[in-house]
């Protein structure tokens, strides 16, 4: 079965609102099964509607229409699918008596377009809007079926879920479940681990595996069908040991929630460590990106924003001689700073970042030369990095990086020493 | 003329991401009077792009594929496009020095796939990439003109501003020339702004205002057409200076490359004053943000990250009994960072934060209150701020409402002690 999505709405056409609803809409699609080839987007225009409708008709077997059941002259979906296929329109008895109310309530006159909204295609079944007045139908006429469904997101998605879905598994009568294992990469790119991947990515049928860029990481979203769960999960397991043997030195956590932050946040809690940190390149987005996760303040009581060679030496007891001499940028200063950052706030493990952002070469580094340290009661150690982009993406980069690293630490395996991302 | 938009790529269809570059790309063409009826979303499918290609040729002449050219074998934009039109694939010489350079120092070998980054249907003029290594490519051939975009947001938006625009720009050749403003507002919502200009866009027709929501602000661009610049911006003058009567409590800068900090960073080297932060419910963000601007390291020197009371002491020289006596997130604490802040760092001004991000109250205050403190050698005060949405939006709002205040004192411009954003 074939799936095709026509949005509708002028607005989209002018960039004023982006097409979230066929992004909802695919995913719960993917989630059951249904492939969709294509999608489309039209404006408030009947005849571009129509020609929408019969392309779509053309190459897929359940078309669905995403917008324009409102109360405005701009509102066409109904009007113009019901005439696509020469049904006429009818009402239906909760809606009407809901507009009614609301009517009354508002001291509105009732006029022909607001009665619209509690309308359907003769033969349709009716999907009730639990958050606003326009209903929403599903027709099936011969091997088509057409759905029609609201713009505004607070009345689709839940439509969707709640109206729609069930509808749909019924429609299917199917025995099959989906389940998806979301694995998450760092300090690899994503043409390096399909080529790691290539003959696992070209042989699937069943489980299939998907690559997809974040930023500065890579996720992999393992997909099986079967009976039931559990039988899906068996299908994953071999799939998931095979990827992990190859991968395994970047891979961190499961999960489309999950992030680098919240694993190091998760690691510090089971070891009962508390981090602190000094960061001159990064300039606070380390500590901003670790007290972005809930409950971290058991963890994290604080740490230091040292971007000039002065603040290293003044705020984490530093010798600016030395620094100096070393440089800014430096395995010294690096070492220094996780150190003197760790005793000045007291905390188990402290991480520091120094390094040049660009644009352009600093003291004769290079941009994108960074530095992170990592000290603990046992010692210290720096690690040197080359960073790729920008000077957002520089320090985007090294805040993950220095995730990572702290992560690898709290888990008792080494650091890497290169870095691929 | 009519354009049509084919963004491409499966993660699309499966409802993965959104396709934000079609509405991005959108409003540019409508800001430069281009029509576009119709939008396609198809897979990474050569077959299928190519119908999208040959469809979009029947009803429009300026054609759009977005995405498809990156280095996976999924991207397949650029070759069908050029087996589309029968052209040769040819290497563009600055991109592929950029390619191997990126693989030089990544220490990757360079696959097939890699090069294709830097190749372009013959004939085209390229469009280069300012943040990645895909380039672009604009090509006409008769009376079609097709445009291949790369699908990265952070590589698709400055390619179309700075690459794509005055591409198309150069081929409308009209006899006009358009002329825009960007005004940047903080602490006005976007519904109230409109409110407050409901006349002029009721009524606008040369020149025109277009509002847009960005994080936490609102910008308004006015866009005049005329013969010359010159007249141009004699037309936008008297539109701005009504604008800026209603609204000028709340504009800080111009241009769409223009933020908060940027203006900060230029009120600093103005007044020639360094800065110091203590952050405890925004963590780093903010000196993170002020330091994403480039050349600050004159202005700012470093800061505190002082997550806990403990540190708030330590860190700051506060009494820490008196801290806990009044609270985090008090007046008199976030009166207590912002002095001791300065003083610990010798800077002329420096700001604090303290607040509950959530989710949920902590010590009994709300989620979303936040105080602001800014203390001078002049003295020192704090504001109360309440913010609305999640943990982020409320540190993302802090963040920023600490730049304006700090922009306004250094302004010689009193602080709002009410906010509305």
């Amino acid at each position: 079965m074939k799936a095709e999505l026509i949005a509708v709405g002028t607005e989209m056409l002018l960039g004023q609102i982006t097409n979230t609803n066929g992004a909802f809409l695919a995913r719960q699609l993917s989630d059951l099964g249904i492939d969709s080839l294509n999608q489309q987007v039209v404006g408030d225009n009947q005849a571009r509607l129509d020609a929408a409708i019969a392309l779509a008709e053309s190459r897929a077997d359940l078309i669905f229409v995403l917008g324009g059941l409102g109360p405005t002259p701009d509102d066409l979906s109904k009007q113009t699918l019901a005439a696509h296929l020469g049904r006429a329109l009818t009402e239906d008895a909760p809606a009407m008596a809901k507009l009614q109310a609301y009517a009354a309530q508002q001291h509105h006159p009732m006029t022909a377009n607001n009665r619209l909204q509690a309308m359907y295609p003769a033969g349709a079944k009716v999907l009730p809007n639990a958050v606003g007045l326009a209903v929403g139908a599903l027709l099936t006429v011969g091997s088509k079926t057409y759905v029609l469904l609201p713009g505004p997101p607070r009345e689709f998605e839940p439509m969707v879920l709640d109206a729609l879905v069930p509808a749909l598994l019924a429609q299917l009568g199917r025995g099959q479940v989906m389940v998806s294992r979301v694995l998450r990469f760092f300090g690899i790119g994503e043409s390096q681990l399909v080529d790691e991947l290539k003959d696992l990515i070209e042989a699937q049928t069943n489980p299939t595996l998907a690559t997809y860029i974040k930023p500065y990481e890579v996720t992999l979203r393992l997909t099986a069908k079967a009976a039931t769960p559990a039988e899906a999960n068996a299908l994953l397991d071999p799939l998931e040991a095979n990827v992990q043997q190859r991968l395994g030195a970047y891979f961190y956590g499961y999960g489309d929630d999950n992030s680098l932050a919240k694993a190091v946040v998760a690691a510090l809690a089971s070891r009962r460590l508390q981090v602190t940190a000094a960061e001159s390149l990064t300039a606070g987005s380390f500590q901003a990106a670790l007290a972005a996760v809930p409950g971290v303040s058991e963890w994290f009581k604080g740490g230091f924003v040292t971007y000039a060679n002065a603040t290293k030496a003044s705020f984490l007891g530093l010798d600016l001689g030395k620094v100096n001499a070393a440089g800014a940028v430096s395995e010294y200063t690096a070492s220094q700073m996780a150190q003197g950052a760790r005793a000045k706030a007291g905390a188990d493990v402290a991480i520091s970042f120094t390094g040049v952002a660009g644009p352009g070469p600093n003291e004769g580094v290079a941009a994108g030369t960074v530095w992170i340290g990592l000290a603990t009661r046992e010692g210290v150690s720096a690690s040197l990095y080359h960073f790729p982009g920008n000077r957002q993406a520089v320090r985007g980069r090294a805040v993950k990086a220095g995730l990572f690293a702290l992560l690898r630490l709290l888990q008792g395996r080494s650091a890497h020493t290169t870095f691929n991302a």
